[in-house]
């Protein structure tokens, strides 16, 4: 079946966590690379363990509390201030850069777009308001149903809230467990392969690999043709 | 209430993974550290994903996933022989040095002793056997419920395996986010601290922290005098 919808994970798929380690870089300087890379860590790793554990926070508060744990890691030592006003660097994360055209191409083709995100709606949005990709895109966050991906829940939420069928959504992240825990859920998925790795080890295979959104556009086509 | 049965976990808890990483490097030399580490996080990972996921595999098969993974990272490259092999470096792993006369400590105080592990009941009883710790302990595994720590269900199995109460098991970890889930779960909890390290930020806090296996029972004997 053709999908007629698309959802996109966001960060690490439409925005670059990458832009984390700058804004780290800039308030510890020498440590911004390392210390961005153990708090996205203790991040994912948050979402779940309070998954497991029945104990949702949402998406802001395990971010700030990441950050407190990244920074107990490595010995440094945040002020206050810091820790309410860095964790909003994942507010101000920049698109990839073929993400605004190739969303407006999927667009003219004719899905319908929509984010399935981790992140609150506010957070969402914030960052795909800056991002002014000039598509209509849905906005659908795993804070609704308390739960994190990779738990079929939240897939589920996705497909119902899109008001489609399973088999008309195609499913699209750069993180490699989501991708997994989509296909688990029994979705069509993309898998952008950004860095060029290997898929986890996980017994499901994703429908598609592409390198990046354009490689997407261009395998939708393909397949349409 | 005073604990009558200590439930322990086992991986880094009473045996120092750090021995996977000699394994690692006499068979990839100069890789040892890194690869055993990324092997160790990746094992982690996958029993936490494949929980989320509702899609159980036992831990043996787990840790060989997480073997190949690991190695897809670094680019290293193992044989067949290999990938079913170097798993077994988990059965192999020794006591830290306290453990063995801590563990007859607390047997001669009078508590019941008990292991609750992620592992399997063979990769658990070929550690225990060849640790030889002298001290009868029963042996418990994530494998007979399908689910990994930390799911509430583990620490369920746990308690109802030993026929106690809640108030009457004290479990003891080494791994901080375990010793979280046992927390959110109802358990009065021991950390030990082994890395001098910081708890995770997960809005509980261990009942006991213990440097090691000699402080606890330093610290249950001070709370019996």
């Amino acid at each position: 079946m053709k999908p007629k919808i698309l959802l996109f994970d966001l960060f690490g798929t439409l925005v670059d966590v990458g832009g984390v380690a700058d804004e780290c870089e800039r308030v510890f300087p020498g440590h911004g690379e390392q210390l961005s890379r153990v708090w996205r860590d203790k991040q994912l790793k948050y979402t779940w363990l309070r998954t497991l554990m029945g104990r949702y926070e949402n998406f802001e508060r395990i971010t700030q509390h990441a950050l407190v744990a990244a920074c107990n890691d490595l010995r440094l030592h945040p002020d206050d201030a810091l820790k309410e006003d860095l964790p909003a660097a994942f507010e101000r994360l920049k698109p990839f850069p073929e993400v605004p055209t190739a969303l407006a191409s999927l667009a003219s083709d004719g899905f319908h777009l929509g984010v399935l995100s981790n992140g609150t709606r506010q957070q969402a949005s914030a960052v795909l308001a800056q991002s002014a990709f000039g598509v209509p895109i849905l906005i659908f966050s795993a804070d609704d149903v308390r739960l994190y991906k990779p738990a079929p829940g939240v897939y589920a939420f996705g497909v119902q809230q899109v008001q489609a069928e399973v088999g008309e959504v195609l499913f699209v992240s750069a993180n490699a467990w989501d991708v997994a825990g989509a296909r688990a859920f029994g979705l069509s998925c993309a898998w952008l392969d950004r860095a060029r790795g290997s898929f986890e080890e996980l017994d499901v295979t994703p429908t598609i690999v592409a390198h990046d959104l354009d490689d997407l556009v261009h395998e939708l086509r393909q397949r349409e043709a």
